[in-house]
């Protein structure tokens, strides 16, 4: 068996290997765009959705008699194995390249053709009887359908993976929030002690600041699910049927259980991507919950002697090559920088949406390829950080009993009673002199034991419902 | 009258000027911040803010028996000065100050007291009978006051300012869209011709984009309702009355006409201001529709003669101070700066949005800073450009034909009869030969001159429904 | 008197105020552009640097031949007022304009213009005997001479304003760190406890840092000296004598003191402005520098009782509207904002600067503006922060000496005695029984009190060199 | 032989692949941290520069009789192995692990030590006779190799990747604008016709700028040259002999034949990355140039009809999957979201660069990934961009000439002779009449077609010099 074929295009001819199933613009494509090569494939999730993709348009094509029902049987067939990633190996294509994502879709396109051909027993290559333009594109332009497929694997993955796994680390610290629900401890604010407030109040305001951030990806969903689909080149629909865009949207949410829909404005969908953008914007706002989470654990299990020392986490690996025995708060670490990671995407993609021109934004590979690393990285980190990190918080109550013992700010509850004033002026005493707020406050003269005791309960003062 | 008075707090005496109401934090504040005092004090919107919080919190106070009627009302009154921007002198302070807004919550508890103080014909700075913080801010900190001022002018300026002012700009776009709606033209993707469109519906796609930001703004209405107000220093609403929070969201809805509640979860309403975060990303994607539709404009009305000249905008003003009768797409460059500083200002948001610590982010001021500024800008440049630009614009019909006449992505109507890669021949052979569509397609022998003019009819391409 | 009179331009006529010296072209931006007005009217920095450059272009004309020299002193006289700021009520323009800055610079012709032809005793709007384009504006373009200004500006401003305040804020730092040479001290790596330094060592990092930082802004200036008079319209220098450019160089270096010259490639210097962007970047290596340092104080002060607490920071104003007696770290908090908007305006101009097209970069104005904003909240915050936080900054000596007695980390002076394996055994067994680690590393068997004692020696252990 | 042997570190035992040099701490980091695993394995870069680390160190520690000669040739032959890439395979670590690379170094301290034992002729794991950290780390810590090894990277990919092939561009460039440098062509600002070029001028405004992202980039190298080595844990060098540091890095400049030199201020060297700050910055200067070179060509190719049209560039591949015969600016798309990308990395670069505290910064792995990252992405970009589009420009003649025989900007030339504002009606004339520039000119009665002909010769407006 000879080592190459000879495919064709517009362009002419051009070798590709016989084992593979890709044709001449694909071949092209890795010829002349030979940028990040080993880490910019496309991965399992795009060439998914471009199965997805042309399943459902070879099936709609058939329903609307714009395809022979054999032809759309073998390009299903071929699909299904595209979809369940049997021939991932034949996507060798990366995000630099065409800013349409034309060549990705060709190689879609040439793969399903020659797969097709060889269900059929025809000849790879010989566009025969199953060709990539004239039947697996069918009433599709790379315009219409790579967007489509953006957005169907950014779906995808945030309801099998971000939302899942950032849910589970929200529920864990729910939980962590009932079970601390009474731990009284010191409040900081500006980093300085401030009044009480208890450990479950706080992992509570995590676990609310995680719901934000998780409500604001939800909102996205609506934008991805309206699909390009149907536009065509530049949003017309031209050499599409009618109601091709609907029936292949319908198809699509048929495949992927999830409610997608045609576009209402096709025009805009090709032209511009700003459900991404937003989906970005959504995720950044989810990184910069996490990185202050991550932040706080770190700042609250910081010590072990010399900080703030009040939560304890797990111990997972040695902290140092140098110093012994030293443990350090590693999981808190790795998501931080995934949240910045998070954010430098999100530049990329938000730079990127703006670049349009007139029917096209040719920044398509570069946007999706962002979303999706954004979400799993977040869905991974957030997944590592509750089994190694969050499941093992406990808190250290001796610390935190000898902090509250300490705070001055406990004198706020006496503003009520003799002023903000006089109050200030206890602290401030306190402070200077190195006593205790009760010391302090019963030298002033403006409160005695017994009203101090009455007043001063840290447990009350946080107002635990 | 000497032209100073002696302020206290707890730090001390210090002089303030005779003839303005702020007291001794204040005074303290624009001492040790001498930052940006040119630029960036505290306009109109943060100020009427503050004033409206203070109103509301002193009626809700009196309502719950936490204030003496007669002093609820003298605060009402000094307040509501402060509201109508009667006492925008007295408020001297910058945005680079504490982190929580404290001395510009100061800065309106010590103007209010003062006023009401006067009001009461009592001795401003004595703090009798109307105390700053004993009163004004009774049941308050800067920690919830601060923030509930920003999602106020927020609102505010988002219903008053953005929402109108880009809708008005929308609207236009829409009517021009209907106007132009079988205006058939080149349609362009890559840069590159492209099988035709009309000009309604490129205009079109530009107002589906706008109302895909407009509504991403919106969305972010709901997050910025919730207010802070009744956590008081740490969210636990210590030395508030239970019910104050919820009370006093109630008269600031009724002060304001906007549905604002108390936050469910007022720890994080303090620590974090997600909701913020949103709202700046949601203009950063408002942005980045806007200046994909700046560019176009500006694009396709380069030229005159050397560019793509097919629409034409207002002549305003001289383009060059060289070159005599040069007349330039201002508007266009204005706004599009406009939206590039939507795009640093946002960065500036998101990254102050992550660095909370604890109980508290202190990048507030900075973050609302920002936030109003970006609303402002484009509020105004979408105003200035629907003016003098948008309404203006007006299609160069000959120059729209010459070039529909020429494109030979036309032949892309041919596909569905002779295949792809026999069109693709036929426009190649044009291109290369310099010949129109229509004598490459007869001389391919593929297409008769009947069936050429049957196929290849633009308007109909565009499928103007 | 009337209070407009009429000016001219070749759009028509126009009324302006009779007592501004302004003409028909500023009145115009006035009416198109009322875009933030109120915050972005342009400041000193540029109104000087645009006299500047009109009376070195005067002189430069002048003595080339190309203007006479009557009307070259007239419009020098008039050049000095705007230099010297008695005419800054004349510049009326804001940021938000053309992209090439041209209404600005014909608000600086026509100024200057009107101010030299009353100097004459003519009729302002009369254009006689200075005419605004063909004298003040002789051999000049806006895409020349707004850059040129921008370089004037952004220079003048780092030379006068930045470098001195932020090296005056590095030299304060650097005292500090020979003050506290021999302060032994907790080292802090993940913010968990490490071996021991010095207070002078770490301040030392912090002043290291700021050498860096001043250094990459320094290496700007190079760039930043290059200027684009010369080009004119869009490089090539029409219309300007061929040797005006390095003249007027050479003359706004003798104006300004600094060593300007004429850009090698004027192209380059209409179509792009990296030395803007790389000054930003500059500004925001500085500012990353910063926000570390005003960090580390901040969390080093943190407490007074449940924090770190090893540092004493000034205690300058009350920190809360409801805590009595609690004092904030401010000054880190006003300046890590500052930090935060300098990355915000970073992130602004490098996008405009990837903006050009063709001849010319639009997006001058936007540019400049957030470089100069970024020196100037650099500059006063440093200033602010030098006086009232760096000054002030004191160890807490027991707190720091207690916080070493406790740190298990001094264990790492063994590994070189005993190995890596059994020292990391010594301080996890101190860790978990709560022993010192003396106790636990004398039980250990491997180290005798003798040796633990010559062994761990914190000061030894820092190597103060 | 069994599947798998038995590792320990300081947390006990762990089970590690029988075929696997690595050991307990590599082991639980695969464990703790699968984020991103499919993409953010170190690459070559790193894993050679740690190599090239490990063996100076063996070296430096046997010449100052820290390590046996025998141990330290082991490890040495051990390093050279991991430096040419033979034991790529035995480093399974990614990017999202501890902050500072512990795992990393480990990572190479536990291959090298058991490659080292296995020359040695060993068991696996004993430890004996190489310890990973009493040996392989001798002197050394995470905190000071892995910054090390960051810079090592870093240069070594700028030098060998990043200069020639950008290089190569702009000489590539610079030979056009040499072939072309009396091609007269229209110029453009605001994306309007100005006054004429020549195409040299045009593509020498590129050079220029490419030239200055060059420069750009090398100036961060004297920062790169100075690595951290020698500090150890904190920066103070504890365990490592004095001279370490200093001999360390000769033998780093040794290996790599790049003039690298011991940082004087290890504090900073671990506490910040500020040289890879602006490292990301230089690149992202760079990219900015790069994107409007790209937007330029993609503009100036538009068409082939309906656009501007002056340049062709070279056909690669068919561009649509529906538009037959349609050729896109692939190569500008595909560099044009390389720096959308290189953009979006920087941010991070510079978020993670301002995190630090105290004596350490623990986001160095994310930071040196997305540097690396743009280095690799701007080098292939480059490359593929010089060979497949850059080498085949061409003028459009015919087109051209067209272009600047109706540009109206031509009338500048007039301003000398006739002033600004009668040139300035000519040219309105022109525009709104249809004329061309000289039939408007002789109808204004103000120039006679002598002079037209005398003073309009666009070469000579080029002053092509």
């Amino acid at each position: 068996m000879p080592s190459t074929r000879t495919e064709t295009d517009s362009m002419g001819a051009i070798e590709v290997a016989a084992d593979r199933y890709w044709g001449a613009q694909t071949q092209r494509s890795i010829l002349h765009f030979p940028i990040g090569v080993d880490r910019f494939r496309w991965q399992r999730p795009i060439i998914r959705a471009l199965g997805i993709l042309k399943k459902a348009a070879a099936q709609a094509n058939a329903e609307l008699g714009e395809l022979p029902p054999d032809l759309a049987r073998l390009i299903s067939a071929a699909s299904s194995e595209v979809i369940e990633g049997r021939l991932d190996d034949h996507f060798p294509l990366v995000v630099f390249q065409t800013g349409s994502g034309t060549q990705s879709n060709m190689n879609a396109n040439e793969v399903i053709s020659n797969r097709a051909i060889e269900l059929a027993g025809g000849v790879p290559g010989s566009k025969k009887p199953v060709h990539p333009n004239d039947h697996v594109n069918r009433g599709q332009s790379s315009n219409d359908t790579f967007p489509t497929a953006m957005h169907i694997a950014v779906v995808e993955q945030l309801q099998q993976r971000l939302l899942p796994d950032v849910s589970s680390l929200r529920d864990r610290l729910a939980s962590k929030a009932e079970e601390y629900r009474t731990v009284v401890k010191t409040g900081r604010t500006h980093l300085q002690d401030a009044t009480p407030i208890t450990l479950g109040q706080e992992i509570g305001g995590w676990v609310a600041q995680l719901d934000f951030g998780l409500a604001a990806v939800r909102a996205c969903l609506p934008g991805l699910y309206e699909l390009a689909i149907g536009g065509t080149a530049v949003g017309t629909g031209l050499n599409a049927h009618p109601r091709f865009g609907d029936l292949a949207a319908a198809k699509i949410a048929q495949l992927t259980g999830q409610p997608f829909i045609s576009a209402p404005n096709k025009f805009f969908a090709l032209a511009a991507h700003d459900a991404l953008v937003q989906t970005s914007a959504g995720l950044r706002t989810l990184a910069g919950g996490l990185m202050k989470l991550a932040n706080d654990i770190r700042w609250l299990a910081s010590g072990p002697r010399c900080g703030i020392g009040e939560l304890q986490i797990p111990e997972n690996e040695p902290g140092s090559s140098i110093m012994p025995g030293k443990i350090n708060p590693t999981q808190c670490e790795a998501l931080t920088m995934v949240c910045v990671q998070v954010f430098g995407n999100d530049a990329a993609v938000a730079l990127a949406g703006s670049q349009g021109n007139f029917q096209l934004n040719v920044f398509k590979p570069v946007m999706v390829h962002n979303v999706l690393e954004s979400i799993q990285l977040l869905a991974d980190a957030c997944s590592a950080f509750n089994e190694h990190c969050a499941g093992g918080i406990t808190p250290n109550l001796p610390r935190i009993a000898e902090h509250l013992a300490g705070n001055l700010m406990l004198v706020t509850a006496l503003t009520r009673h003799i002023g903000y004033d006089a109050a200030a002026g206890i602290a401030k005493e306190a402070d200077h002199k190195g006593l205790t707020l009760r010391e302090a406050a019963l030298a002033s003269g403006l409160v005695t034991a017994e009203q101090y005791d009455a007043w001063i309960v840290p447990l009350a003062m946080t107002r635990p419902g």
